[in-house]
């Protein structure tokens, strides 16, 4: 869409790079005061200060603003717990997501309901938990180094998903009250499965 | 809201039941058609043949109608499965909610999608959620009277969240392609936990 080599006002900290903060910013903040269904281009190009045909031009529609506040969160040098044990790890991770889920308002909610509605923002929204969770799986090679699962057969998403699941499906779907105790019993059922040989890969087998 | 002695029409097969009936049989398929964003109290009634004035005064607005169908599913006589084995069980369990989240159009999803947009919605949602995960608690009493898991220490809607929490995950949230799978591994993945350990409730805790 742009020119890759017309660095004019790209450069980080440039006017485009601030526009872009500035749209971004006004773009969580209307989802957190009115969620998906209130966001719309002429409010977030008001908040922004910024002048709607550039809004416009750039994210054309408020799903193309959906994805790129899903795609930021992407370009954050985010990176998984490293406590020692798979288990720490997991609990970590845990605690992590059940945070940003029971914060209010949770701005990861407001774009899991947001991808319902925009094909845009959910292909942003899977490529950002495919990403998310293939970074996570430096934690069950560790674990496989450590000796603490049996290399080199464990499908390291199905354990993942195994361990970070029930707290999306209790805290978004079954909108059940937060468990403190949650975060560390997902993981420790995730991790006592995989030690009894869950998540194995059977012969010829890819993840 | 009615007066549960006047049981003028009310009778099963009654009128009052006709027209539920087609009132939420024509949600169904305008969910299933346009999404909940395409529900109207208009199209509904359109469809279902019945006057709008009927539609507004039994189901006040769209919120009224989704929770309605929610509570319809909820009186079907659904059963959990009775396989003979724990894992059994929950496998065919998971292959029940595996294939309602890939049909398509499916209305499980849809309903959930609504849930996001309307608070009688997931009211409907959650307690019909909380009710079918209470009746499954029924595979793991069971289990434990089969000698599949140490009696009585285990923590029956625990298990049953981790065994079918990837589906919903992996079909709803990640929208991965479907696995055919996966219904047998989350299954087999809560039983090992089970069996080494985890879910077990500790002293003087309750579920």
């Amino acid at each position: 869409m742009t020119d890759p080599l017309d660095t004019r006002d790209r450069r980080p900290g440039g006017r485009t790079a601030r526009v872009r903060a500035q749209v971004l910013d006004a773009v969580r903040a209307e989802l957190a005061e009115r969620g998906h269904e209130g966001l719309t281009m002429e409010g977030v190009a008001t908040r922004a200060g910024v002048h709607r045909a550039t809004v416009y031009r750039r994210w054309h529609d408020v799903g193309g603003l959906l994805a790129d506040v899903i795609d930021a969160a992407g370009e954050i040098d985010w990176q998984p717990p490293d406590t020692g044990s798979l288990l720490g790890d997991l609990t970590a991770l845990n605690q992590e997501i059940q945070e940003s889920l029971v914060v209010r308002p949770s701005l990861a909610v407001a774009l899991m309901a947001a991808s319902f509605h925009s094909a845009q923002a959910a292909r942003a929204q899977t490529q950002l938990w495919t990403d998310r969770y293939a970074q996570c799986e430096v934690l069950v090679e560790r674990a496989v180094e450590r000796g603490e699962l049996a290399a080199p057969h464990t499908d390291p998403r199905g354990l993942l998903i195994a361990a970070t699941a029930p707290l999306y499906h209790q805290l978004v779907l079954l909108r059940a009250d937060p468990d403190p105790r949650l975060p560390q019993r997902a993981a420790e059922a995730a991790v006592l499965a995989a030690g009894a040989g869950a998540f194995r890969l059977r012969r010829g087998e890819s993840a």
